[in-house]
């Protein structure tokens, strides 16, 4: 068994002014990364600027992590942060920059490096220092060691092999009040995916169950809100943040494992939102579990059934299905990565994949 | 809210030499800081001793930690690390050699500063690499970054201000093999301390649930153990070392309250061993607690009430009770301490310390 997630974990209101004094005691110029808008508009580029300015600290803008950010836009980012000399890094968003703030962290770490830095095994993996401010409640990535990168060239994502976590995570559920319902369903589905996947694993222990129940303990406190049958309030918003980072702390234990696999090119070649890719692949991965994880998995969270679980995702995310040609795909892609599909604990053969893969049809 | 365990924790048969590799990377020169004869009788020094002379790491001992060390022992293993030229700090044992290895790796760190820095607030925490390999299930040491010394001119003991984790926890229950079953019985009660304590805290929030419940649930699978009532296997073993590091890390988040401060004076004076001075006041402090808090307490860690408790208590620990004017004593001390206090979710003055120190009279 093992247990290791060095990241200092604040949530609370203002949690980003709270600790602005931790913030700033890290370096002396900050290299900001975020998605183009929602930082903006949730008020947390804001908070950070604030915290930063009153410690007088200096910081430089990149606002230009996309969606499953790209390595090139790492690389973009990395020269940015090179030539304004910065010496921390700050990610604020969803996963897309949270992960991609570790990447540009390293690179700017090894900035006498090329791109094939990001993916070289047993290569140095230290970076600047990193804090992250996440904005949804899914990803979890401020407190994993994981940085999920598209790649172009290959047609789909990928983890880095460098396992970097941030010096701190800043979590504050105010920044969940201005998101869309889309990106509160994802999410929330994306770190129940994370929970119940760290749960069903194979490397799963008593430290991983102890993240995976709380998680789940938490999750299941806004079920009720996700499915509109009541406004959200502020203690809402914090449960749905610290599920996602329970979530987080669990897949940081022992990864994700086939739904995660089947969702990435899903994601790339159909553009379906990441929470809502990994969802759609829930029902099935249960089906196929032993009897005693999946009532387990279930009951945590609140579910009844399988089905309990799909209508439930139905509600969030739609019931729309991937056409057979697409789920085809993602199977022949995940059987070929035998790292995740030696996570699962139950048999997984090409069969099997399938079953989950076609399950909801 | 907040979650902080930096330590990078295994737990696994011949988990030393399994990762002797990480600890070599530590340093070329260890100071090991043992009690005078457990690590030798359970095997803990030999695996440290083979797996550094494989990886051809110098090391000294220092063997000389007594039960709850006093800060001359300290700093007279400080001296003799600085001698030898050590640049980490291995300690094994219960928690009087992982608390003393903490202060020790501080003080050789700066040994410019006398014994007056162990106690200075707002000082430099740095300390050389530390690696902790418990060999007793209690303390938690090993991944809280709690150092409690002796301080004989006060006559009680106190933890250190420096908050120190150490780098790595090295958690194999084949140590606690040829412990006496008084050792056995003692710790594991002081691990449950640490679980209630943490849980029944101002300060608990869903981080510190996380760690209790899972160490709830872990522990109890070890009663029927300690009451003899079937003999360990080595899985119990594993159980009991991992309840014993969950319940640290719960304090690791919240620290102890009312039944710890109630100990120091008690274990000082009466030399009775800490996990029975610890597990004597806790019937009391879940009398005087919530009904919810108590009621789930009772409920993760298998007691159908308070006596249930009590009686589990007395068959491992006995039934002797401390004296009216101890009692008094340690009431006198502890309501002098606003920062126990102060952690006590509920009302909590002189009177109501009293009725829990009292309470099984």
């Amino acid at each position: 068994m093992k247990f290791f997630m060095p990241t200092k974990l604040y949530q609370e209101s203002d949690c980003v002014a709270r600790h602005s004094a931790e913030i700033a005691a890290l370096g002396s110029r900050a290299l900001i990364v975020t998605g183009r808008h929602s930082a903006k508009a949730n008020g947390a580029y804001a908070d950070v600027c604030q915290a930063l300015d009153r410690a007088k600290i200096a910081h430089v803008l990149f606002d230009e992590v996309e969606q499953n950010p790209s390595i090139e836009t790492v690389m973009k980012a990395r020269d940015f942060g090179v030539e304004n000399g910065v010496d921390f890094v700050i990610g604020i968003g969803g996963g897309s920059p949270l992960d991609a703030a570790k990447a540009i962290a390293l690179m700017i770490k090894h900035q006498d490096q090329d791109r094939s830095y990001l993916y070289q095994k047993g290569a140095d993996s230290s970076t600047l220092p990193i804090v992250e401010v996440p904005t949804t409640c899914g990803t979890g990535s401020e407190v994993t060691p994981v940085s999920v990168l598209t790649i172009h060239a290959e047609k789909t994502k990928g983890s880095i092999p460098h396992k970097i976590f941030a010096d701190y995570a800043l979590i504050d559920g105010k920044y969940l009040k201005s998101a869309p319902a889309s990106v509160l369903h994802n999410t929330a589905i994306d770190a129940l995916a994370h929970l119940w996947e760290a749960l069903i694993n194979i490397d799963a222990d008593d430290y991983t169950h102890m993240c995976v129940a709380e998680g789940l303990r938490v999750w299941k406190r806004s079920k009720a809100v996700l499915l509109g049958e009541r406004q959200a309030t502020d203690e809402d918003f914090a449960n749905l943040m610290n599920a996602s980072s329970l979530a987080g702390m669990s897949i940081a234990q022992v990864g994700t494992t086939v739904p995660h696999g089947l969702s990435y090119p899903v994601t790339y070649n159909q553009h379906m939102p990441h929470g809502k890719a990994v969802g759609y692949f829930q029902a099935g991965y249960l089906a196929e579990a032993d009897a005693a994880d999946r009532e387990e998995a279930l009951t945590l969270a609140g579910f009844d059934s399988v089905d309990d679980y799909q209508n439930f995702y139905e509600a969030l995310c739609g019931s729309d299905k991937l056409a057979d040609a697409d789920l085809e795909y993602a199977v022949d892609v995940l059987a070929g990565k035998p790292d995740k599909l030696k996570k699962v604990p139950y048999t997984c053969d090409r069969e099997v994949l399938r079953r989950i893969a076609f399950y909801t049809k």
